[in-house]
């Protein structure tokens, strides 16, 4: 960009198709009510509509502008609209969206410290920012022997902190002998695949992961771990870690983070909580209750990106003790050790995650915190929980429906009550008409609707008409 | 955005942040060359300019924006100025920065065919057209039992590789039971550090993953290999995987794939060609020679991040049989559940990877074949491996500094004749002046410097200059 060079784009076309794309952007948020939620498409249609080829010769910006409107968009399904209520918000925000230009536009890696120091401390310090915004223990603060960082997704933590209690159970061995299938894992049979994904990859074995009963609210029986553990110690096996939610993903239910703790505090094992989406709701003091137990957490994590505004990818991971976590992932070829590594004095990220290379994420969450404000990100926290509750009394207060469990949070799971087959059709009429868009789960065995509010542009008309549009369909289909 | 609620940065509001954002990143990359390549600042002095907590009110953009000039720049080392000669490029050009910015400004997740269908269209296709510009073997095409698609990172790229060949080798039933000890991996001594943290990631563990001898040119020795494989097989092991790379970080050593491909055969073990940085010269027609082989390869990388103009995160990947992956990294929990999946038609590329969330990555691949075509990405290439090669001759006609190696590509490994604590000294002497940045590795037990053609900007006149600063420096050195 910055050289006159034949086939780059000059800073001055740089400018012009930037400020067509900011507009595109703009508008595109403007208009996104009048698309149907859920994308239309037939499987092919949208490579049908592709060049067979890539081009020789270079073309116009103004093309690949035009070909979003014709090509990508009705192939979207539109996730940033008001209407979309469906598996989690990835919700995202002007401010997110520019610091993620912004990240582009400057285009560093975030590897080691020394590849631009800026890209590490402005993480260490919003993730120091968080431990106070959401009343975390403070030993998640990088001045203590913990600290944060982000990573990409949930599953990505659950691997590093799945890995760094292998380690630790292992005298720091698993890493260099790999695993002998005596160590065992525990979730809760609620739990987010990725849990699962993890002791796959991590080689501990998906028969190595006990999947732990849960209670009538579909959290996690402390009672049922213990038996568990005291099973596999006596059967010879080697329990090491723990992973427990808050907010599962099928229905929000919040596991008993104190039983539990105390537990792996007894036992000695790894406690990771993973809490990807309902974790931000402790920027609110009142349901900060969510995180009780969170003192006997070695890692925790939430993602920004599902409802704190700021776009894919961003989970906010803590640890209690950093060097485990680094000793882990650590290893340091000769191309690229450097003073300051060296000098003990920086944090270098690429040991604390699993790729070496990382970008500059965050931008976009000191934007969003910065622009928001901790009093702006309470009140659509707030609301949209507040919405939620509103939906979960229409639906109790319906003869035609009900609520499958009390919703804690922004999280309402419902079903008519003429069974699994009329939900189905039910969920697939509502989402064919575009006006809204649901996902379902199954929950005691029976197929069960979930509507999440928390996308930005979220109000109370959107939650109504939803509402409205469920009742009429239901009608409908009841003749 | 789309709504009038309180505390949203409106769609005019973002119109007018938007436009700003644009110009403070077209005037960065006018005005980078007259930033230090490598940042100045000393640990701690970002999170100094930093206020200790976060806001409770919000803030204006504009302050934003100021800030990014007070604080971050001083602590940004410079990737994208084309006096960056360190590491590898990734670099990044226009069309990828807007390309990244609509991902973000559509907020789509593409874990799904069907949670946004151009999401995955448009990464499959695009990856079939890198295909035909590469002149990669056809299995790597979607229409075969093969395919492509994005990845993080060539660390993302290796990890999944080794967990389809670890599934492979044991009738699928490592993701069940775990890794028994017996499994044995393969890879040069010069190979990226990631295909070590890949073995320590997925259980195989360090002390089973072999590090073949190179020969002179720090290249795989094939005789080697299939000694090794000899040797663990008789001592009842079992070996499984074969990671080569075309062009090792260290010194862009080839590796020869047509041998090592041929024993992965006879041997019937996965064979994984990492090509991370080098693989975009495939571009060519004069530097595909470095793909002679691959048609013995079960999966391949190459990462457009790093040399193809196209920002981090971007990496390539292609496997020759997809049903391996899939079965290997697939789940299917009852809330992802949807017709288009079950239907079988579509390609769902969460099972393709580790995480489950993915954003529309390949939307600046798109842009940016799109701006350059094949022509434009084709000159630059040819003019960065002209430029490095111009570099490696000023070197062999200089009594003083010698190549360690010759080059095949864009990366000169050079020495001053005064030995490693000169060559220390002179890199430090360098890099500290701020008028271009190297960065160093060893080989052969001896220091060496590296300097690496590759970033957008880079023109011969940089690159002449970079070579007259190390001339003059080594000489205000010898005095």
């Amino acid at each position: 960009m910055s050289a006159p060079v034949s086939y780059h784009m000059t800073p001055d076309e740089f400018r012009r198709n930037g400020r067509a794309m900011i507009e595109w952007i703009a508008q595109y948020h403007e208009r996104i009510e009048s698309y149907p939620v859920f994308s239309r498409v037939k499987p092919g249609d949208v490579r049908a509509s592709l060049p067979a080829g890539p081009p020789l010769k270079g073309e116009n910006f103004e093309d690949m502008l035009g070909d979003i409107e014709k090509i990508i968009i009705p192939g979207i399904t539109h996730w940033q609209s008001p209407n979309f209520f469906a598996y989690f918000p990835s919700n995202t925000s002007g401010p997110a969206i520019l610091g993620e230009l912004l990240t582009a536009g400057l285009g560093v890696q975030g590897m080691l410290w020394a590849t631009s120091p800026a890209c590490t401390e402005l993480e260490t310090h919003v993730l120091d920012w968080l431990v106070d915004m959401l009343g975390l223990p403070s030993k998640f603060r990088s001045e203590s022997a913990g600290g944060g960082m982000i990573q990409d997704t949930a599953s990505g933590a659950a691997i590093c902190a799945m890995l760094a209690a292998r380690e630790r159970a292992t005298d720091f061995r698993s890493n260099q002998h790999g695993c002998d299938g005596r160590l065992v894992a525990y979730t809760s049979d609620q739990a987010h695949s990725s849990i699962e994904k993890a002791a796959m990859i991590t080689g501990i074995g998906r028969s190595n992961l006990r999947l732990i009963e849960t209670d009538e609210r579909f959290a996690f029986r402390p009672e049922r771990l213990a038996e568990q553990i005291r099973i596999d110690r006596n059967n010879g096996l080697v329990p090491f870690f723990v992973s427990a939610t808050v907010g599962t993903t099928s229905s929000n239910a919040l596991d008993p983070l104190p039983d539990i703790g105390a537990i792996c505090a007894r036992e000695k094992l790894w406690f990771h909580v993973d809490a990807a989406m309902s974790g931000t709701a402790a920027l609110c003091p009142e349901f900060r209750y969510i995180q009780n137990g969170l003192e006997f957490a070695d890692s925790y994590c939430f993602n920004p990106h599902k409802w704190m505004f700021t776009n894919f990818d961003c989970d906010c991971f803590y640890v209690a003790d950093r060097a485990s976590l680094i000793k882990t992932l650590s290893i340091l070829p000769e191309y690229l050790r450097n003073k300051a590594t060296e000098s003990g004095a920086v944090i270098d990220y690429r040991d604390w995650q699993i790729p070496l290379g990382r970008r500059f994420r965050s931008l976009k969450l000191w934007f969003v915190i910065r622009y928001y404000g901790i009093e702006g990100l309470q009140y659509h926290v707030r609301r949209h929980v507040e919405l939620a509750q509103e939906f979960a009394r229409w639906i109790s207060g319906s003869g035609d429906f009900e609520l499958v469990v009390p919703p804690p949070l922004n999280l309402v799971c419902f079903r008519h009550k003429r069974g699994d087959d009329f939900n189905k059709k039910l969920l697939d009429r509502l989402n064919e008409s575009g006006d809204l868009y649901l996902t379902h789960t199954t929950l005691n065995g029976r197929y069960t609707l979930r509507l999440v509010v928390g996308q930005t542009g979220t109000e109370e008309r959107h939650v109504r008409r939803a509402w409205g549009k469920i009742v009429a369909t239901a009608g409908e289909l009841e003749n």
